[in-house]
């Protein structure tokens, strides 16, 4: 791995409410804390306007950290189709605002996440942020949507090479 | 009525895969149809670019047409969590492109806009398009998408009375 370059990771948590977010840099062995937020909607705003602060303040996120490879959470909430719908305009801006900047973007369903950071498809919060903490030992977050954004670019990290290789065989596959 | 200015709405209903879009003129009695067609995604991209491509696109068409307001189906898929995230993220992007460009913008209900259309909250799509046939006799659409985007836009012309006015209500009595 000795002279890959760095890449910059930004990893994404979508929700109306609060999208969190959390950049990583890394050379494909060693993971470093690069920074991470939080963006919130103002919630007496009407929908259209409460999606527009959240792509706005992604769209700026984005184009500060200078990340090239974005990560997103790939999930629903089952029991309710206007929370999942609700989710899904959430999620519409956290992959469309990294597309706007053409970074390539990957989606990873939840029990992977975990996975990637705890070693285990299950896990509680806590378990989760006390292994961001081994992770990423320079790590400072004040919410649960930044340590699990910052799961989310960890996970990416460990998969991306894996991730880019499917993508480039699909597709030839498709092409071909 | 009379010395009521002319408004232009569009109409949009959204879809991943094909998402239309209505414009339409009124003076608060006459409805005028001005433009309708149809926005469509790649099916081989990536989620994010095809999202992005539809962004792109009702951007476009919102620049375009002169639109001051916009209206969007509130709709979800009740069976499929998948399909209603998927359909949650197309129209993320129904309300994000016309909230970027300042217009004001409604949501309704299928069976309202059934209702302003054809009198009645069931209807079968071939009765919605006679319906539009007539209220808009200059209209010219090729896809059930394209009526469904004007039939949206009429509800609009129907009800933005009422819906300004609940709106501006509803701010006052949060404010106060």
């Amino acid at each position: 791995m000795r002279g890959q370059t760095q890449v910059r990771i930004i990893g994404i948590d979508p929700g109306l409410r609060r999208t969190g977010w959390g950049v990583i840099e890394t050379d494909g062995v060693r993971l470093t804390y690069v920074s991470s937020g939080l963006i919130t909607s103002t919630s007496d705003e009407d929908l259209a306007y409460r999606l527009r602060e959240l792509f706005e303040g992604l769209s700026s996120v984005i184009a500060a950290c200078g990340a090239s490879e974005a990560a997103v959470e790939e999930t629903f909430v089952n029991e309710n189709p206007r929370a999942t719908l609700k989710l899904g305009q959430a999620r519409g801006m956290a992959l469309l605002a990294p597309a706007m900047r053409g970074l390539s973007i990957a989606e990873y369903p939840p029990n992977l996440i975990k996975k990637a950071v705890v070693g285990a498809g299950h896990a509680e919060k806590r378990q989760i942020q006390a292994m961001i903490g081994f992770l990423l030992p320079k790590a400072r977050f004040d919410s649960a949507d930044e340590a699990d954004a910052l799961a989310i670019a960890i996970c990416h990290a460990s998969h991306r090479g894996a991730a880019a290789l499917a993508r480039r065989v699909l597709k030839e596959g498709a092409a071909g």
